[in-house]
């Protein structure tokens, strides 16, 4: 009885609170004439509902962020219904932000068992690393995509759900919980390859959560004021459910199928489990293309849900990319102190015996790790940075720069291994020669990645990006030195180690302790190389120094130029 | 002359997006009459300066979260030297998030060698733990709380310079760094205590990160708009700078000093150290008491700066609170499977001579690990839970609630030694019960301490709390019943582990275990147990849950009773 009054009531505090936003809405704008007009536009106009949701989205997430004021104003004149609805309903901002922060960790922390393991220093290092190959960096890399798999079905499923309570919060601790014994499954599979074991364990716990995950939804579709808005508002609820769940079981079915399998043909259920993880990549990757060759055939149907589809142009919630991104970042810079400390702290009796207990002297032995810490943490740190300066100018993130973003982020994870790398070999050796070659790889591929998500932001800028950093903008000469600093840089070591290959390991020292100045100056430098082209190429023009304000007109041909 | 010229333009563009703010503040609220009155009051009072902080940042995040709107309609309008200003200028909240996401797990991360000490089992678990305590744990914690210590100066540095530029950004990374060499410096005096190298290299780490943060300082005033509005507003701008100085200057100073002594005497250095550490919360306590008991003799000055204080009244930003404990929580939860990943794959040659390539037999050693990890995971969750829960309704983060949050983080960072203990030992032995005691109180002290944090906002909570968890709250018994289980079960567990001392581990994971069903039950508890109380106290009451509406005033009395 209890259960269904609830029910009862906020299904009307959900309508309420609609209503609610939407008179605010529309009595701000029509107050501020001039910066709300494009919402009243946009709130008028139907059927671009996806402004409506990111207004309501904003509004709701300032309802959090300033309870007091509205301790005062708002729920002192809400009646008793809206108080019922808000007694049970929280923001989900601050559940997703662990959310986030627990998966980054968890994609990122296999690098630990890769960089702790011991390489030989008599025999090759191409051999070790190869060895090393077959299943340390697998059980990595596969760890780092599955995680990355399940964190973006997260991200669908809370843009669905878009309020939660305490059941939900619950329920999504327990599906963290098995996400983050994922990586132990692969663990497993990769050390027993043939044994049916491993693979029935990861698709126990895929089915579990997709069981969990279906668990979330058909809750939130009992009680609609969790919902997104637009959901809410849609008259086709039942619809959106099953296709839902549709979206949601398909991959527990499959590892059903996989976890079958693996009694009667072992290698058929990794291929299925290989299709689960990339097929739907690949299927809209050949849709979009096809689309783009001939040209909108691939038509939405209205009713379609915008945010369980896999087109590459699917939003992201950039907030939820960012968190990501900062946790790995983080993890990997802090990662490395943890080695210093473990490693590089002597032993008080060996310290007595072989340097008469002079610390100073003993610590001089560790000379290289202290260099190579510096240095891979401004690398981290500055990758960061550019990180952070390109989502400044990111309007929206879509499914695609998500990708290239996972892609840096791996490459990102790998750096506590060129670290251990690094200051591993004795001066001169083959096997150092390699292990900055392959720091420089890891480097240059991190880099590059980055640089793709704003190349592939550039060819939809309109929707993507801030008009600053698009073709002609101000600052788009900035961003492009800023993303291509780290892979010119890298690609230079590398060149240089090959040829000066008795002065590898400092050259990559300079280079990563030498890369922070060279952020510092970048935008002196990009002034002189715009000055330079400038003058190379409109030598009639050079006095444009002096009139600042013609300077924006006159990027526009000159960026062309340079990309 | 190009800097000067940038200096020029940047002052009038922040001067100009103040009025742009405070024209926009007091439109909307001449418009919306209801909610907003409070506010116009308060921009009208000048003297309620807080108000209008919390005010302008919640602008200031709107703008970085919604650029595309700005894009469309705020740019477009606004003139060129707003546009310089913002061209330079970034909101520093990812900046922030990525900071606490450092700090916290430099934080929690040096409990791993703790962690990773293996016990021998043959004598007393006593004596390890003491041998122990000497360093590693002294390590752990003296880590947890300087850190700490460095993450609260940092937020008031940041609640002074709110908006940043890639200078201010990459002085923050370099300040970062020398933040996570800090446990190194920490090792290193707790192996050689003797010796003045750590306490040098500590001295020095933090004489640099005061420089930094001067810089820091220094470039904010001398760019006004990069300030919190209420300083660009002052008028003593020139007052802040001095004394924001002198605060940040007194910790490098004491350094110095302790670093000239430690040459002469050391233990004065280690004396001076503490004293640093521990200094401002005891005078500031002892004042606090002292105008407690005398009454309002210490008044503050008008000009003093509201947030370089060390009254324990003092806010601390409250996302940014979150964000650190996040940070916390998820390192500890993540190191976990780390362990599992890395101890708990067997050897494939292992597994073919010991148990005929049985896998699963072979991994049916490792089932009180699997126990232990999942509780132990169930166990960081919920106490997130709890947090989470709590802070919903705190509306305002002082700086006394910050330490007794910190103190719980640091027992939350002992979790992985619990987890570590409670399997290590065979059944049944005298180490086993210790190693659950210790689990125990590590859960109870980490449960007490949030619970410490709710009553010292009851104390304040006109200004602290959400309506609904103050006294006579509709939430104050359920935020009761929810942050005293995990206490009052540690506690259980501790006692019932003496008396039925053989069955203490299976105890400890029953409990573990059984916590989460206790979560999902205790509204329907907290219900039953009020009904009882109201049936007991007020038996002519009883009738009150056929009329809801009334058991709102009636809970009053009930509460108080309870608590």
């Amino acid at each position: 009885m209890n259960e269904s009054l609830t029910n009862q009531t906020s299904l009307t505090s959900g309508q309420l609170i609609v209503c609610h936003v939407f008179v605010n809405t529309t009595t701000v704008a029509s107050c501020l004439h001039r910066p709300l007009t494009a919402h009243t536009a946009a709130v008028m106009r139907e059927n671009d509902e996806s402004e409506i949701i990111e207004h309501h989205d904003d509004e709701e997430m300032e309802k959090t962020r300033t309870p007091r004021n509205h301790a005062h104003s708002f729920l002192e004149s809400v009646t008793s219904s809206e108080k019922d609805g808000y007694r049970s309903t929280q923001s989900s901002h601050r559940l997703l932000a662990y959310s986030d922060a627990l998966i980054s960790i968890i994609a990122t922390v296999m690098i630990l068992p890769v960089a702790h393991t011991k390489f030989q220093d008599n025999e090759e290092l191409k051999q070790s690393i190869q060895a090393l190959l077959t299943t340390k960096v697998a059980v990595y890399l596969m760890t780092f995509l599955i995680v990355t798999v399940a964190w973006a079905a997260h991200i669908r499923l809370f843009q669905v759900i878009q309020r939660i309570d305490d059941t939900l919060a619950l329920l999504n601790l327990a599906c963290m919980m098995l996400i983050t014994f994922l990586p132990y499954t692969f663990s497993l599979m990769a050390t027993f390859p043939s044994n049916t074991l491993g693979i029935l364990l990861f698709c126990a716990c895929v089915m579990v959560i997709g069981l969990i995950q279906a668990m979330i939804v058909l809750y939130g579709f009992s009680h609609p004021f969790f919902l997104s808005d637009q959901i809410q508002m849609s008259e086709n609820q039942a619809y959106y459910k099953r296709r839902i769940l549709e979206v949601i079981m398909r991959v527990p079915i499959m590892c059903l199928f996989a976890s079958i399998f693996s009694f009667i043909y072992i290698q058929l259920s990794y291929i299925i489990l290989a299709l689960v993880i990339f097929l739907p990549y690949i299927s809209q990757c050949l849709k979009w293309i096809w689309s783009k060759a001939i040209g909108g055939l691939v038509e939405d149907s209205p009713d379609s849900v915008p945010f369980y589809t896999y087109h590459p142009s699917e939003p992201l919630r950039k907030e939820r990319v960012e968190a990501f991104s900062d946790g790995v970042y983080a993890i990997v810079a802090t990662l490395l102190i943890l080695d210093i400390c473990k490693d590089n702290v002597p032993d008080p009796s060996v310290v007595k015996k072989e340097f008469d207990g002079k610390l100073l002297v003993a610590l001089q032995e560790y000379g290289p790790e202290y260099l190579a810490y510096f240095g891979s943490f401004a690398t981290v740190g500055l990758l960061w940075f550019v990180h952070h300066s390109l989502f400044l100018y990111v309007t929206k993130a879509t499914r695609l720069m998500g990708l290239f973003n996972t892609f840096s982020l791996a490459f990102v994870g790998g750096l506590p291994l060129a670290y251990q790398l690094t200051h591993e070999f004795p001066r001169g050796s083959l096997n150092e020669l390699e292990a900055v070659q392959i720091s420089c790889v890891i480097i240059f591929f991190a880099g590059l990645f980055q640089l793709a998500m704003w190349v592939t932001a550039l060819f939809t800028e309109r929707e993507t990006l801030h008009p600053y950093v698009r073709y002609g903008g101000r600052e788009h000469a900035f961003m492009l030195a800023k993303l291509s600093v780290y892979p010119c840089v890298a690609l230079g070591t590398f060149v240089f180690s090959c040829i000066l290959s008795r002065f590898s390991t400092s050259i990559f020292h300079m280079m990563e302790i030498g890369v922070p100045f060279a952020f510092i100056l970048l935008r002196l430098l990009v002034r002189v190389v715009l000055a330079a082209i400038r003058w190379l190429f409109c030598p009639a023009r050079n006095d444009l120094d002096i009139v600042p304000v013609e300077e924006e007109d006159s990027q526009l041909p000159i960026n062309d130029i340079v990309t």
